[in-house]
């Protein structure tokens, strides 16, 4: 276990405007500040993108999540609302020392809870192998490390983390998703309190990391124009074969999924990212250790 | 049986411009016209609300959707984009002489597939008891006769119907979805081909269908805050009893459905009614029969 004491953590709800859970739960919070609070840090929580919450719209002018890049924090000629909220957050982040951060997302895709991190710190690795252990649902997604992208809101901590969860529509709340993230919130709080005070041994674990690979995009025409859906079989963290259907176009036809190795969409067809040119990810599943 | 013929239908999708599966579905219609064309009668194929469509969103001024009232027509200070919009495709109708509309609509809510009725000409509901009797899958939702509301594209036509199928994501393409609606759109052009050429008898039939009779509200403080979510026991056309929790606070607290009836809810969390005031609608279930 490493002399690391967490001090200050940080939890953002609404980066995404119309993802209801995390602004609900943030208000919820702010409320009653005491079912955040621990006996031995500090928790700030933070509305991300206030502008695109009161329009119930993912973002105003560009997709807030998306803007927290070294280069572009630092880029005074970025001027539109969430480039400078972006740089209003990472400047309160700073000045408060804030440890670890937690950003709440949902998803159109139906990947239940599932943890993303961008990198593998140990402290990370040793959290989220100890949350899929009290709840097995919980699934861990790791982002790319060959082409690492910095834009995301929880890499401004070096322990940052996304709960995302799903499925629910954008603009929707769920009871049954507010109330799962709220518990997880709880045990990531209690977790840390547990491990400041060094009072309980924490144990290597094993988990179950999903790794992202690839982005696919929806098969286009040369216009651009959308040729086929995402084929009924292919579903987020269920393997996906080589020779199986990826798409269907809309005459039926199947087009077949032709990597050299089983892998596990995730996103499958989530909404926001229809404009990105991403129909999901592909990812490989693999058994690490956690090392504290 | 009437006299009645039914000479030209129109299809209508993307009425709302984020609903694709209406969208490629006329997409697909307008490549391969044959599919939607049969022996004695002509069908025309429109997309509704192309500038929400190229944006991907429900509307770019109004709702479509709610522009189709005769005063509003006939109103020449109206002219935001969809109010345009309406006054054309209404014209396109009259000039047409359309017979009978289909609009093609997605939701968020769990409702399977949905013809919604806003009114119980025989030949409707001789209609939808044939469709529902092929598929018992099939809801039949018909609007409030008691306040009733003409601002729907489908109320252009007497014979007017909406498809309504979910659950889906706005945003999003459902390959199953797709499938289901195209099926449907089949069936009842079938079933128009048929009853055009007087070969068979239709008869008589019995088909279930939910009447709306409230709209409700989520819980909100003084100054129109939502203060609760759908309790998860409320689910479309499953029946909640008076006492029955309808919402739960963001503390847990329940909030009872205080009726004096059993009702069966739906559209029930639909994303796009939260900025309306609508938490889903109640209706009650009946049998009826169909007169032809």
């Amino acid at each position: 276990m490493s002399d690391r004491l967490v001090k200050k953590v940080a939890i953002v709800g609404g980066t995404h405007g119309n993802e209801l859970t995390g602004i609900y739960l943030i208000k919820k919070f702010q409320k009653l500040p005491e079912l955040v609070q621990r006996s031995n840090f500090e928790t700030l929580t933070i509305l991300g993108n206030p502008k695109a919450i009161t329009a119930n719209k993912r973002f105003i002018d560009v997709d807030l999540n998306r803007c927290f890049r070294g280069q572009d924090l630092a880029d005074i000629n970025l001027i539109e609302y969430e480039q400078i909220r972006a740089k209003e957050i990472a400047q309160q982040l700073k000045e408060e020392k804030v440890d670890l951060l937690l950003d709440l997302h949902t998803t159109t895709a139906n990947m239940g809870i599932t943890l993303i991190l961008n990198n593998t710190h140990p402290f990370l690795l040793a959290l989220v192998a100890y949350l899929s252990k009290i709840n097995p649902a919980i699934k861990i997604l790791q982002y790319s490390q060959v082409y690492p992208d910095t834009s995301y809101l929880r890499n401004l901590c070096e322990l940052g983390l996304a709960i995302e969860v799903g499925p629910v529509s954008q603009g929707v709340l769920s009871a049954n998703l507010f109330k799962q993230t709220e518990i997880i919130i709880s045990l990531i709080l209690d977790y840390l309190e547990i491990y400041n005070k060094r009072e309980i041994e924490i144990k290597n674990l094993f988990c179950t990391v999903y790794k992202q690979i690839a982005i696919i995009d929806y098969p286009r025409s040369n216009e651009g124009e959308i040729q086929g859906m995402i084929a009924p079989g292919v579903n987020d963290y269920q393997a996906l074969s080589p020779g199986e259907p990826l798409f269907l176009s809309f005459n039926d036809q199947e087009i077949i999924y032709e990597g050299d190795q089983v892998v596990y969409p995730v996103f499958v067809g989530e909404a926001a990212y229809l404009e990105k040119g991403i129909a999901m990810f592909l990812t490989t599943k693999k058994v690490v250790e956690s090392r504290v």
